[in-house]
């Protein structure tokens, strides 16, 4: 059994999407178990309501939650067993293998990290979502778990971001780009170019493109990005901004357009605006943990919580964990 | 009369965009003079193949060109007489009153630095870039001019960013944002705290909305953006790659779905493809400097071109820089 502890209070639409989510999960998953952590009363009542989920969920108190707007080092002070926190402990205890919430990911993160709970070998975890381009889908690590990015960090993306691209997205050898300001050799800051040099003298040399421009990311230049969390997060998060604004400006345009096919156009654009709030409401990875995290857009319905809940899953059936240990210790070994 | 030094060899497709670009200019505005610098020979037979252009285009001699991928520091180096490095001599001789160039970035703007051609006050000019919103039009400052920029400089973009949105965009009281990773206060790194505490503290409080995501970007959550350059150009050239990448599925899904007004569907994304491409290839200032610098996409058309040796023209005759002097001066009273 595999067995997920869900941040029940994590969200703006909580708890209903997140019972609900883990609902649809058991009944597509006979290996997962989920703990609604959380108001016990009102998840107890909230899961009867639901239908119960046949004994593979059941409730674990916590005090309080991390608001959507919270700092996350303040409210996890003020409010040590909220619900994130509690997830984690409860990984920490091995009473869980996996958390996953659609809460505050500051806090999520920042409860994650205290409980330093890092796979052999990994300095710091990151963030990795997988974003749409020209020729596929690319992984964009890291989108914000860490603020103070060193060269030795972005090159742990790179193995981690390699191994969850070719396993979770069927690239069999991931082409690993640095996110940079300039495709030429030399371009960007002191991190950029340290972790430039790091790259081209790893054992991942063979897979490294070299520097990749902002357009590339779109353009399909590489399947794995590395960048330092606050460029991604900022990458991310301005994405997500035009796709909204794009699909608004385009689909306005086409409908003022069209006549008589007007409503064959408006369906497909509702499809494609959901496909990608979905995309961006799919669960991303705190990849480098030892067990497993997923963060959720705080937008997330039950459809993405349950999708988030059977990705924690699949990231232990492909052994993500194993062979980023293994790599490392590799990489360590071929460093010395 | 104002007289433009314009990078004649700068560009994909220089010069005939270039040339073609200035003489659309001058035919449009009766103040302007250009001189196109470059290769004398072929800018004079390329003259005179367009028409001449009625006296007020001259053309100044250069040796060589520092090409889109060339590192900037070491192509100045070996060729100190290129055209845009020859540009810049010639605002600094006051021979001319602003530079334009579609050539390499970097370039013009390492060539730029090293004339120190900086108006009072002003620690480190910065590349302002105008992006759409849903809600208009907002001003995105440093895209790469400054890679090491200091809370100070930060606040000095937000000052001249504001008097730009202003006086071009018409935006009669611009919105100041610090692009970050959240919205709360004490989001991000050192830099983008201590701007925060700068800005929130400065005489531009009152115009100041805090810190702003991603997303509100194309929101339109701010008028005028700031950002460190790395950050800033990053941004620029996802949205850049996005663009695209949206119009090309948004674009293939419509058509694939359409019948009999696939052709009215088709014109209406062919004018915005064009719209965005024109925007993105529009000139964008290098604010801060004494004269004028307008920075054009290295794909600019003569259309393009064109544009930017007007906006040129633009920033002197809404003394955008005397009103940076003065702001800033006011600042730092304010400050002391």
């Amino acid at each position: 059994m595999f067995r997920i502890a869900l941040d029940a209070m994590g969200g703006d639409h909580a708890p209903d999407p997140n019972v609900q989510g883990a609902i649809e999960a058991i009944a597509q998953s006979e290996e997962l178990h989920v703990t609604l952590v959380g108001d016990q009363e009102l998840l107890e009542s909230k899961l009867a309501e639901a239908g119960g989920g046949d004994g593979r969920i059941t409730v674990a108190a916590a005090d309080g939650v991390v608001g959507m707007h919270e700092k996350p080092t303040v409210a996890l002070r003020a409010k040590p067993n909220c619900s994130i926190a509690r997830c984690w402990q409860m990984m920490a205890a091995r009473e869980a293998d996996a958390v996953v919430s659609a809460g505050n990911t500051g806090a999520v993160v920042a409860a994650g990290l205290r409980t330093r709970l890092f796979l052999k070998g990994v300095k710091r975890p990151g963030i990795a979502v997988t974003l749409p381009n020209l020729k596929g889908k690319s992984v964009l690590i890291d989108v914000g778990a860490n603020p103070a990015a060193q060269p030795r960090h972005l090159f742990q993306y790179a193995v981690m971001g390699s191994i969850y691209a070719r396993e979770i997205l069927g690239i069999e050898s991931p082409r690993i780009g640095l996110m940079n300001i300039g495709s030429e050799e030399g371009k960007g800051n002191e991190l950029y170019r340290d972790t430039h040099t790091h790259l081209s003298n790893s054992p991942l040399k063979d897979s490294y493109v070299g520097n990749v421009e902002g357009r590339g990311l779109y353009q399909g230049d590489a399947d794995v990005l590395i960048c330092e969390g606050f460029v991604g997060n900022v990458v991310l998060k301005v994405s997500e901004g035009m796709a909204e604004f794009m699909m608004k400006t385009v689909g306005g345009a086409i409908m003022g357009a069209l006549d008589v096919e007007r409503d064959k156009a408006g369906q497909v654009l509702h499809e494609l605006t959901q496909k990608y709030r979905y995309q961006e409401s799919g669960g991303a990875p705190l990849l480098g943990i030892d067990g497993s995290c997923i963060i959720c857009h705080g937008s997330s319905d039950s459809h993405s919580v349950r999708n988030a809940l059977k990705m924690a899953f699949e990231l232990k059936a492909h052994h993500i964990n194993s062979q980023i240990v293994d790599h490392l210790a590799t990489a360590a070994i071929a460093a010395e």
